[in-house]
């Protein structure tokens, strides 16, 4: 297993897509974003990290924003939010658009989850800035659920592998979190 | 269509899987992740949302952290690296450990995919901590490439969902970044 340097540019794998939502010159506006996390537990908050753009200068105005998760069946109009700007296209058009407690938080009926976001902090870097938002609320259909709690192979998520540019649905359950290392857990010494 | 509110503790779906490499007490320790993002372009940065663990005190004491992407089939040891703590265990024994330039990021032989990051900012949450570094050098073996990037085919990496702690596969290629919007391109008008 010799290990090769392949310089600093390299991108997580994979990383999930969602569009974020904000208002900017009185209009609802969307972006594809690869660039996303949880970050805090309680209160449950988000970031996403963008460039100088639209999207950016509607989020820093009024403080808030959404995220909303597509499923693979609207990769097509998730495509096109991270094709053209806000500034030379009206984006709320390709979305039937409903909203939370947050008024400048847009959010799109057509995706299966969807948060609505207050603005808490900022970090700005190099190129691009870090927006983290406290999630305010969450909405989902009930058809998405299990348990209670959105499912993801009813809400059919997708990913991006980058510098390929290459979209990914989810596979296969190939194991249980918090638990398929116990058995290995058994097998140590503590120090 | 109708949407209901499920609360504000959502996740993100999926939640890329990534073991966080660091250095404390005079040892290499590693945490499962799934709280990670690229941030900046260039330079290259990732933050990493954390508690206040073992691992938290070793970046802050070191400003070095590795992020490591492990493939499926290391699904058991990368889940028993969130069952225990580095304060109670000696996790450095759990992996063959390399380093690049930065001594106190020690990355993981058996993961196609590990970068070296220096902490450039950290941002204090209620729970966690967001940790934001710069990709030194990342580092990878020849067979998980094709056209010099690595290859989420060849890389094999994992995802995580919750509440319900499965471990998801990626599946199928299911679209074109900056493609498979382009038609719906040209039927926008300009405003």
């Amino acid at each position: 297993m010799e290990k090769i340097s392949i310089g600093n540019n390299v991108f997580l794998l994979p990383m999930p897509m969602v569009l974020v939502g904000s208002r900017k010159e009185g209009r609802a506006n969307f972006m594809a974003v690869a660039w996303v996390s949880r970050v805090n537990a309680s209160p449950n908050a988000m970031c996403i990290a963008i460039g100088n753009k639209f999207t950016a200068e509607g989020i820093f105005e009024n403080k808030e924003f959404s995220i909303n998760i597509p499923s693979v069946d609207l990769i097509a109009k998730t495509d096109l939010m991270g094709l053209v700007s806000g500034r030379e296209y009206d984006k709320s058009k390709e979305f039937d658009i409903f909203y939370g407690s947050l008024k400048n938080a847009p959010m799109i009926r057509e995706c299966p989850v969807t948060m609505e976001c207050r603005l808490i902090e900022s970090v700005r870097l190099e190129v691009d800035t870090i927006f983290i938002g406290e999630v305010r609320n969450a909405w989902t259909e009930e058809k998405y659920l299990t348990n209670g709690t959105p499912d993801i192979t009813k809400v059919s998520p997708f990913c991006l592998s980058m510098p390929d540019n290459r979209y990914w649905s989810i596979g296969e359950q190939v194991g249980k979190a918090w638990h398929d290392g116990l058995e290995l857990k058994e097998k140590l010494e503590k120090i």
